[in-house]
């Protein structure tokens, strides 16, 4: 099954010819805008999200993927409540070590430009009836159908001790964060609005996306523009041009700080483009 | 990190009062209608996906999870094609056993009620050109920017040689299934038109689905129905009744045979239904 042979060496970067990987660049130079550390694009993506994937071990070493919800204690560690019923659920209890990737649920753009991010560690229970507590509590939050079959006693709430981060943000961001980074990220107020607020950028306001890769990203040669991602600092936008495809991004005046801080912020962020 | 004691006898149903899993059933007997078959399930999910998480082993032996884009061979088998660059790759030059899991995008209900299978295997190179040619094919009709770097060095294609099956179709709905069952299943022409069919459903004719429920599912005390899903056979729904939450189906006069299938046939439904 392992290759016998010595590890091979891996390359260190993409084995391609340079041009392949050029974008166009803009035609007036901006400076760039803030966007969120690695950790709080991780963070962000469990905080919004309530399914994933779980990697555990079969009892032959095989690893064994499955889909399951998941809850958040206060650290942002995914919960999860699973059955011995199931594969995965038998698995855990003879090898905690597993690892959860959650994904971005709705795609703007190519799939593989979408954000994931996986925790590796070791699954527990939870240490006391206080944490025992919080634990169906949070699965509860994200699960309401929980309520229900948590109470049967061929079920178990599991939380991960997170030992890895591995977060990818789309076709070249990507980054490791630590454990300890990632608990303490601070959470994105705007996060849970921003796939609504990406869809209603796109459907009514193409006009204003346009005027604002023209005016503030530097591609003054842009025809169309597309909002990708957003978040408390900017949005991405993929913007099309007579030279190729770009990816650019613009930033607000402020970071938003409310729940509902990103209709204003957007609002502004176009009144500055037409000015 | 393993249980140092024998493996714990697990349980071979929920440990729980029967009442707690107990639904209302229909007023009116009906006869079942018929429903893809476990292998034709764990088809229709991989045929009408191309976005999958892949479960690998870190060089540790701890399971890794990750997202990838992936293609299918004539047989159904995924084929995937990843970078060295990233963790996933270089696992499987390391240890090819694998799994991946395909789930459905679109929720129409609980999210624990949707589709997602598991089929675990090894990966394996394609063997000649000629096989090559055809993985290639099939990973950029499912991901078109792998034409791009599907040329890269870095970058392997790796077909998953299935040993083993798992369809999980919702609540209560779930079945293991044989590599060759799989390999060997109908696909469902309707199937890539399905999510459609069901929103649409749902947002213009929910009275025809009440009628749906009362006049053919014997939910004569039916107040409301959801469509959660559709297939060549029929249609699945979520029936509320004065007695509770029901969960029911409808069967087509004639299963679909063409990929625009599902209008006439739930036309046909609604008709009957009113007769």
């Amino acid at each position: 099954m392992t290759d016998a042979t010595a590890a091979p060496a891996f390359p260190k970067d993409h084995v391609a010819a340079p041009e392949a990987l050029r974008f166009p660049d803009p035609l007036v130079p901006v400076e760039p805008s803030r966007t969120r550390t690695p950790d709080e694009e991780a963070r962000a993506l469990v905080q919004v999200h309530t399914v994933a994937s779980l990697s555990t071990l079969s009892d032959d070493g095989h690893p064994w993927g499955s889909i399951v919800t998941y809850g958040q204690m206060p650290d942002g560690s995914p919960v999860i409540l699973v059955s011995t019923l199931a594969e995965h659920g038998r698995n855990l209890v003879r090898d905690q070590r597993a690892s959860i990737v959650v994904q971005q649920a709705e795609s703007f753009g190519d799939p593989l430009d979408n954000g994931r991010v996986t925790l590796a560690g070791v699954m527990r229970e939870p240490v006391d009836e206080e944490e025992l507590a919080v634990a169906q509590a949070a699965v509860v939050k994200a699960s309401p159908s929980a309520a229900l079959y948590g109470g049967f006693g061929d079920f178990t709430h599991w939380i991960l001790d997170i030992d890895r981060v591995r977060w990818v943000g789309g076709f070249g961001r990507m980054d490791s964060v630590t454990a300890e980074g990632y608990a303490a990220a601070e959470l994105d107020p705007v996060a849970p609005s921003a796939a609504y607020a990406i869809r209603h950028l796109n459907e009514d306001h193409a006009d204003a996306l346009l005027d604002i890769a023209k005016n503030l990203t530097g591609y003054t040669d842009a025809t169309a523009a597309k909002c990708t991602r957003a978040d408390r600092y900017g949005i991405d936008l993929t913007v099309e041009t007579p030279r190729g495809t770009a990816y650019t991004r613009a930033g607000f005046a402020e970071p938003c700080t409310e729940p509902g801080g990103l209709r204003p912020a957007t609002v502004e962020l176009a009144r500055r483009a037409r000015a």
